[in-house]
């Protein structure tokens, strides 16, 4: 399969007209950094809508946008400074930094896989040299990803720009808990900046040291992974490469889990919600596949793990990627930060069951600690045995940090009635590239006529970061005039319109085609006079068809069109 | 004049409720950094789509987004490297870092102004210690406001965190005029983060690491200060507080202008414009002014510069600054790039001029250089007399810099005809601290009734982070059906309602006024039979006044109340 696209034409346009523009090029440029023009801005913008109109709309979601700096405990916790490293290795000669894995890919089929190493043997056995300057490739290492700075005066508290923005939603799980009134599932999404600091990226838009990701985190009982809306979609279909081939196949939702394919009906769910989003924005349902992970390629705590991919120019590349996370992310950070990170699940009638509990021995208590002694005993009663560390309890009397030991507690197994118990929330996690979709979109919508040397972008006018182009058909004779008012009552920022005054009609439905406008109006002199008094002309962008409506129907028309009613029907 | 909110109520509300958090107190906290939680997110985008309804709505800007990690060069150019720091001093027995000039604040009126000697001297004079632990405090150092950090491996190349998000336009301008066809006025707008690594943020949302900025970069022609506009408002009155004195006065824009009191229409405009947008907003206006900046206070550059200060419960804070920036900005990335950043000014009729031109000497460049002459030539007399650097040409023939000196070339001096010339656009910054106006907009909404233990946030509809409480009497006959049924119906990321059926009716209106949702739906029996079957209460947040309306008509209702319409006229 092939696609006859030519991602520098599409790269070529986005930066002449204004979708998108290398970063910092006044200053030379920096690789895998890019600034969103107007029109990109727009259109990212619009897809954000999109996506929130989905999660927050339809499945009532809440929304929240934490800091982009974080500290470096964070990070320690959900595993990112020990393990989001790349390996690196410097020229000896030119000291260019090159990717360690990219320089062998021709002799290896998996090359990430390798080690340091094997890497360095390899490099020897192959006589692999700089490809910049064919000088010695040095020793390989590791270089973690994260952009690192400092907190602060004094260079004391190391911070990390993050590589994603789900780690915000972690930390905040007691809060947004707290929000939910303490009910599952509870689901939150971010949209925000994340960053990678690559060591030489390429590919344009698909490897970006500054990106921006769009996250779903939801979190489920761990013993409930059905979804209330399931049956609506268990019938739709969805092209699915399961890891235990490399064929894609097509079934529906509700075969693909029932055949145990996808782990659960709440994941299914959300691969198939993706489904829905890419192909809302524009994204090719004959060009979107779902692959799952294969075991050695899925995190170790990843229950399941699916990756939308998109067949672009650059062949099969993921955008999204929706895994089921289990109690890993809540677990790391209620182990680093000693705080418990849990949903108290009720059951529907209280059970008597068997425990062990921390009791406090009052004749130890007394002596030792007189009046404090009551409260002490209270705060030891609260405790779990899991809270005893060799031997020893430790509580916070005041500001001070009381130890104690065996003398003064013991563990005993009682039957009690409880009324429910803690359990880890488990994660659904649909993790969106924007950038990533906000390209493959672009690719999908572009189609140029070779013959004619014509350039439409088909892009869905809810995405069209233009709705309407607005021309008279000569600036002169009020046609101006009219086509400004037009211009005035219809232009707002989610009804995004452009006037234009120039040049022939002709050229300015191209411009407006080559930037995926689906609509535009043309005053001309039988709206000013004549059996056609008071119309104008609106073009549809992708059949070129063109009809006479009201001048003062412009408005409620274009809003119409947007919201799906159909250019015959108008 | 005072102000009776407690901060620390709005505060405590804010966390409880959550419209905003303090960031990682999983991890005990970083001072100066905030997330926005579910109601602070929704309503923090409110904000900015008001602000883009003003901006790119009414006056048509262009909005962009930039990247928030940029190399040195930029912040070398834009002055921060140099110039965008606080004095530190460390306390030489427990290592706390302080801002020193905070530290003898009770002993100057303008200790900013004080040098690291001056400020040496104070601790000295005044025995000022370290306020922690008593210590010695070490000699005061300059310390630069930036996160630091490094792009791709090595350490080889330095990035910062962009202080504002300004220098993303600027160092776009040719992109940007492109885009505009090349025609001045240019108005650009962008919002996101800005970072300041402050030494010891205090004062909760007000100083914060991590913030969030609106800006608007307008290029004009620096001859051509008015503004198309301007006659709409030019009688519409404002506070300033010019720097003559240091009394408010209330006057007309056009007379701040004619009185030459703000510099000129267009700033007086954007003033204006500051003013309309922070009402709308929700600031009162009775407390709100605008100031300008001493003399000794403004950037060197800045032609004129007001600041948009609201009273708060920490006295008057700035939260916008509107400034005439004059060439600054694009004189400075011209020079430290090497690029032209003009604009081309079309003359109405060509004029005949006097000017410089370089001219090349053919008759020592063919000897010297060849077939390449006649191109060196054609190259040569592309420069300007101001390109000549100490008597010498630098020319790029090829990837070879040829320097020629003046065997090679002349000045002459000659008349000719030209159709314009080339200007460097002039700069006019309205430049918004995102947060603070979040915080002033809720301080200036939030009413306690004491008595009552009543609490209110008096948000304007179109900014509250709710819209809609939607009621069932109670969760059973059919009541939380039909609540459910128009929640859906009326649910969406610009309409957020939210569904409630636990507690009294009283406590449910109650924790709706406390977050600001402007109306609440109450399903009760009546609604389900009898003679206003079909019929929900809408209950007004400010009046407290409660209609009954079709259940039908709630989704058309609301929209019309979001859009303006009085409850009273409903």
């Amino acid at each position: 399969m092939s696609n006859e696209i030519n991602s520098n034409d599409l790269l070529s346009l986005c930066r002449r007209r204004g979708f998108v523009w290398p970063s910092f090029e006044l200053y030379g440029g920096v690789a895998g950094m890019f600034d969103y023009g107007p029109l990109g801005s727009n259109m990212r913008n619009n897809i954000v809508e999109v996506w929130r109109d989905i999660y927050r709309g339809r499945e009532g979601f809440i929304e929240i946008d934490s800091e982009t700096v974080n500290p470096r405990e964070v990070f320690k916790a959900s595993g990112h400074v020990d393990e989001f490293a790349d390996l690196v290795t410097y020229c000896t000669k030119c000291e260019s930094a090159f990717r360690a894995d990219h320089l062998v890919k021709e002799f290896f089929d998996n090359p990430d896989v390798l080690s340091p190493k094997e890497l360095d043997d390899a490099f020897v056995k192959f006589d692999v040299k700089c490809p910049e300057c064919g000088g010695k490739l040095g020793l390989v290492e590791e270089f973690n990803l994260m952009f690192k700075t400092t907190i602060g005066p004094g260079s004391s508290r190391v911070g990390y720009l993050r590589p994603e923005t789900a780690q915000g939603i972690f930390v905040n799980y007691l809060n947004l808990y707290r929000y939910n009134r303490e009910k599952l599932p509870l689901g939150v999404i971010q949209t925000g900046r994340g960053y990678r600091n690559e060591i030489s990226p390429r590919q344009g838009m698909i490897r970006m040291r500054e990106f921006n990701m769009m996250e779903v985190e939801l979190f489920v009982d761990p013993e409930d992974k059905g979804w209330s809306r399931f049956h609506e979609i268990e019938n739709d279909p969805i092209t699915l490469v399961p890891n235990t081939g490399t064929e894609a196949v097509t079934m529906t939702v509700g075969e693909a889990v029932s055949k145990g394919i996808i782990a659960n009906k709440v994941l299914a769910y959300f691969v198939y919600t993706t489904q829905q989003l890419l192909v809302r924005l524009g994204v090719d349902q004959k060009r979107l596949r779902f692959r799952q992970h294969l075991r050695d390629e899925m995190a170790h705590y990843a229950m399941d793990c699916w990756d939308a991919e998109v067949l672009l120019s650059f062949g099969w590349i993921e955008v999204t990627g929706i895994a089921d996370r289990g109690c890993w992310d809540l677990s790391r950070h209620a182990e680093f930060s000693g705080t418990e990170l849990t949903h108290f699940k009720k059951f529907d009638e209280p059970e008597e069951r068997e425990t062990d509990k921390v009791k406090a021995k009052h004749k130890a208590l007394g002596p030792r600690f007189k009046d404090k002694a009551k409260s002490i005993a209270e705060m030891m009663e609260a405790k779990r045995p899991s809270d005893i560390r060799d031997g020893k309890l430790a509580l916070k009397v005041g500001d001070e940090e009381v130890i104690l030991d065996g003398e003064f507690f013991e563990v005993v197994r009682v039957r009690e009635k409880i009324s429910g118990e803690r359990v880890i929330p488990h994660v659904i996690e649909p993790s969106h590239g924007l950038d990533r979709i906000f390209y493959s979109v672009l690719e999908h919508a572009y189609t140029y006529d070779k013959k004619e040397d014509y350039t439409v972008l088909r892009l869905a006018p809810e995405i069209a970061p233009i709705k309407v182009g607005i021309f008279p058909l000569m600036e002169k004779d009020g046609l101006d005039a009219l086509a400004s008012d037009i211009y005035k009552k219809v232009h707002s920022p989610s009804m995004e319109a452009y006037y234009d005054g120039s040049g022939t009609i002709g050229k300015r439905y191209a411009r407006m085609d080559e930037i995926g406008t689906p609509w535009c109006i043309t005053v001309d002199y039988e709206s000013l006079e004549g059996p056609s008094k008071g119309t104008v002309t609106i073009r549809d962008r992708n059949t070129t068809a063109q009809k006479r409506i009201r001048a003062d129907s412009v408005q409620e028309a274009l809003r119409s069109l947007l919201s799906g009613r159909r250019f015959e029907d108008l």
